[in-house]
């Protein structure tokens, strides 16, 4: 079966997450349903990374399976076309190469966080942000974000319903910054653990908000214990924004 | 009754506009409600300007009259309680310097037009953005835009329904600048007609698509005959970003 390596946008409010579940509508459900409406067959779609309920992407890659060729352009507009209205959208198709997997050839994942940092409510970025109202102290949070960088156990900064076997994970960058009325957290690594981005970013606006200490964070991370966790930040305000794989920039145009 | 200066942000999706209209649920009666929520008492809203349905602020000014004073962040907070879950949101609230009309007090009024200019539709940017697929050439509308500055009779570009007395005004500034995947125009004028934004940003569209040239432009302003204009942009891609005041930055921070 043709494969087509896909960059996709989406809004993750509707949605029960990337992955199928029996509970609700999914991502990676309404883009096979897109290539069986293409297709008539089935079209498996697994995708670099699996966001939770409310998490969004910028620029999340899957790959799909189609039973034909067509050129990677017609991917894109009919799928594109088929999942109206659900707010996916396929922004590039490219023919994969041989042996691509999404998740599987994945080397680098990284991750955005969106916090609104002000008094009132959001009313255009609603359901795309995390609204803290009390002053962050942002250098302080960028520094104490410096803390994760390099291989630690991330015990602490997991979902208990995580299904790694390992809590051993490695922070390539971890950056904290300023833009408007908003602070923006970037993350990069090979993987994530579950909960980690929100568990991580939580934690580090109790930094912001001068309730915990840098000393406290590092203590939180020796323990490996998910008590020691700060609150989890919500779903809204992350978003996945890229995937990186060896063969960045050979995808070719049409199917093979 | 105390005045008081208000700083608005709404997305204007759900409303059938800025304006109270029979027809369904305004920004302007939802404020009004949350004041009488407030005071127990009516409490009418006047905004610097009339946005139509599916049209947004980042910045809208209004006065809203309450039956007794409240220090400002009072209202401030209290509206944004009684709004909820209303996407509006007060950004700020001052006590209105005496004489304070956010309609008539106000000289200078800005807009921008948001073009999502990409062949693949908006997922996360969905109801904020025109999208227009086809290649723009922004030096090209940036030139254009320059046609529309100082006084005109703007009788093309205003809907026919339109209730202003004259059709002249006078464009202090029209700015297109591309970022990103999106394409921003910004314009300022003392105060603007009934769809004159959407009916210019329209018309350099055509300009951008490479359908109409710059004397078309030129032509459709002087014939001041709205069947000369382009499409009119639809309402989602425009945001009221400011309003002027004489008064700028005299507010105080609670009520006399």
């Amino acid at each position: 079966m043709p494969r087509y390596r896909l960059t996709i946008e989406y809004d993750g409010g509707p949605f029960v997450g990337w992955q199928r579940q029996d509970n609700g509508p999914s991502v990676q459900g309404a883009i096979e349903a897109a290539g069986q409406a293409l297709t008539g067959a089935a079209a498996p779609c697994y995708g670099a990374g699996r966001t939770d309920a409310g998490v969004h992407a910028l620029a999340m890659t899957a790959h799909i399976d189609l039973c034909r060729a067509f050129p990677a352009e017609t991917v894109r507009d009919a799928l594109n076309a088929h999942l109206r209205p659900a707010p996916v959208s396929i922004l590039q198709a490219a023919a994969a190469p041989e042996g691509f997997h999404a998740r599987y050839s994945c080397h680098g994942r990284r991750y955005l966080y969106r916090v609104l940092n002000r008094r009132t409510p959001p009313a255009l970025a609603r359901g795309r942000v995390w609204q803290v109202p009390g002053p962050l102290d942002c250098a302080t949070m960028a520094t104490a974000a410096q803390t994760f960088i390099g291989k630690h156990d991330f015990t602490t900064f997991r979902s208990s319903y995580c299904q790694a076997d390992s809590p051993i994970r490695s922070m390539d960058s971890f950056t904290v910054a300023q833009t408007g009325e908003e602070i923006h957290f970037s993350l990069a690594a090979i993987s994530f653990l579950h909960n980690q981005v929100r568990s991580l970013v939580g934690t580090l606006v109790q930094v912001g908000l001068g309730r915990w200490t840098i000393s406290d964070v590092e203590g939180a991370l020796a323990a490996r214990d998910r008590s020691t966790c700060g609150p989890v930040a919500p779903a809204a305000g992350l978003y996945f924004a890229g995937a990186i794989y060896e063969d960045d920039g050979l995808g070719t145009d049409s199917a093979a």
